[in-house]
């Protein structure tokens, strides 16, 4: 079941100039940035708010680091703009499954990693509506670390 | 200050089939519809999660009624797909005279009416690495209705 908007995913060609821009611009702040090798991108995690399924909404702005990746390809075609969205969910393989029994085409055979150690999947944008749409389960939350002594 | 996602909206070509692709698909209901005769749209609210700033996201799907409106052309152009974003604000006037003076062209010289009654403004994509970006004031809470006696 999906829960919220988990984030909308920005392609730009200069993820350090999108991030200032951001920034400048609204206030909004990285709260997690990592290179996800498969998917060829380096990206920045703005959180904008929480959601009451106990997530949280956020920019996802993402810049290819090679030529041959998705994200590239979308950008040299399209130019900079929303390149997805995201639904966040307990359990995508669930709902993988469950919306691909609907006739809707799921383009990975099992979860990948995504954001934050995320498993994700997609879903083809021309079953969408047009639009490229992620599933995404958030990595379980860590424990706390035990106070310092 | 913009304090949440509001909403993304997709432009379509056929409101009522995407309306139902969202619902068969994904379970999401419609929250509201109207027409904006402003904007030159039918549009279908569905409301996705609830936000920590005491707001909402939703999906907007927004169908043309006109052929000279923003989002006929865009679809023309662009097909179906997410149109532009928006980012909920307790002050949309005060948050566009910020971030016009900032250098990013506002697209409307005093807020409008959008979504629900609420008060909206556009910021213009190519000052926004290519997203057509939408701030929004929901409407004031209706009082609660005198019970019924």
């Amino acid at each position: 079941m999906l829960t919220r908007i988990d984030h909308i995913g920005i392609a730009c060609f200069d993820l350090d100039a999108t991030v200032e821009f951001y920034r400048a611009t609204y206030g909004f702040e990285v709260h997690h940035t990592e290179v996800n090798e498969e998917q060829g991108v380096r990206e920045a995690m703005l959180r904008i708010n929480t959601t009451d399924d106990g997530g949280a909404s956020y920019l996802q702005l993402l810049e290819p680091v090679r030529e041959d990746c998705a994200v590239a390809k979308w950008l040299a075609k399209n130019g900079e703009g929303v390149h997805h969205i995201a639904f966040g969910t307990p359990d995508v393989a669930a709902d993988a499954a469950d919306i691909g029994d609907k006739g809707v085409r799921v383009l990975y055979d099992s979860p990948r990693t995504g954001s934050m150690g995320s498993q994700i999947t997609f879903l083809h944008p021309k079953d969408c509506h047009g639009v490229l749409t992620e599933l995404v389960t958030s990595a379980p939350a860590r424990p706390a670390a035990p106070p310092e002594h």
